[in-house]
């Protein structure tokens, strides 16, 4: 049997996710899952409802990304994403807990769900005061990014990590729909074209809305 | 040099690494920090501003409460409260994760902001309806816990684990206001004498917010 993971190609947690099983090598089925629809068979592998859910090999069920990156590091140890003693491990967990949870609340949330879920699940027109208030946070947050990429060569130290992966997961949402701007913190830019650039990575630059086309320079890695 | 914990005594949050701490039976300098007063030397040590924050014997600083449990299990093993294979320890931090991220959106942070935070912070009254809110979203969340423990001894499995620490210490911030409807629920009170009587519960039990005391239940072992 092999890994399977339940995913919807656009959320950050999910690529989180797709990434770590891209550095590993560790090949899945892909179940494209809209949780919305509230599909049974999918909340008997998960009450809560949402995604990635990911089923292993010997058919555990583990849920919450956050929860999915330390069970895959735990049994796939090759290529590890949370590399280092104590204190480079909780450096790694801070900055993407500081992603999965500010980050979102404050932009990718707001954002994304106006442009892209919302859409989805036909509740009509995006509110784009909503999305202006997703968008006019972002420059805190890529100040304090760009600020990591001029302290280290990456985020969490000199090892590519969760962290990384983490960051980039939610930027590449963001930047799905073009509202990076990238041209303002070169530093975080220098970062994210050598993200792009990792082989992990080339199936997110793949993904693609019906309906909906990335800008120009999602995919490309001179953006 | 000992480990120093900045923290707020009725914060979920802090209690979780407090039970660990005393779980691990490690003595710690325990400094009160109320989070909104923004404290210069305390936004040094964590940007974010958030509780709680552990300085290490070594001088390692960690901010958020999830990222302490791990670091703590990683550097002091003894008395370990992620115990178990890959699955067991998903399983543990998928409880945790639950409590510290729903119930405590959807609970505690109605709840307890209200009735507390706001008057620490001089805020004014406390809104009724936001603690109506909170409350009427407990049965649901206590439905869950009950059904968790009628299937297992603890709550992640056979053994006392971050699982347990983590729910408990959402419950006793409720339950020092006393809004916790025990009696409804046979199996998670139960379960809550348990931890109760545990000797890392002591201190919790023995919190006391001047002009706010307890319910008498609230460190009542027979409640």
């Amino acid at each position: 049997m092999s890994i399977t993971l339940y995913h919807q190609p656009l959320s950050p947690f999910c690529r989180k996710i797709r990434i770590i099983l891209g550095e590993k090598k560790l090949p899945f089925e892909s179940v494209i899952e809209m949780p919305w629809r509230q599909r049974e068979e999918f909340l008997a592998l998960n009450h809560g409802g949402t995604v990635p859910v990911l089923i292993d090999q010997d058919g555990t069920i583990v849920s919450e990304s956050a929860v999915i990156a330390d069970y895959l590091d735990e049994v796939y140890p090759d290529n590890s994403v949370l590399l280092g003693g104590p204190a480079q491990r909780a450096e790694i967990r801070r900055i993407a807990q500081w992603y999965d949870l500010k980050f979102d609340a404050e932009v990718t949330k707001l954002v994304l769900f106006e442009k892209i879920d919302k859409r989805l699940m036909k509740l009509g027109e995006p509110d784009m005061q909503t999305i202006r208030a997703g968008i006019a946070n972002l420059p805190y947050h890529m100040d304090y990014l760009n600020y990591l990429c001029e302290q280290r060569h990456w985020l969490a130290g000199e090892v590519f990590s969760l962290a990384d992966i983490a960051v980039a997961a939610h930027l590449s949402s963001i930047d799905y729909i073009g509202d990076v701007p990238w041209v303002h913190f070169p530093q975080a830019k220098e970062w994210y074209a050598r993200v792009k650039s990792r082989p992990s990575f080339r199936p997110i630059l793949a993904d693609f809305v019906p309906g909906m086309p990335p800008p120009r320079i999602y995919a490309d890695l001179d953006f």
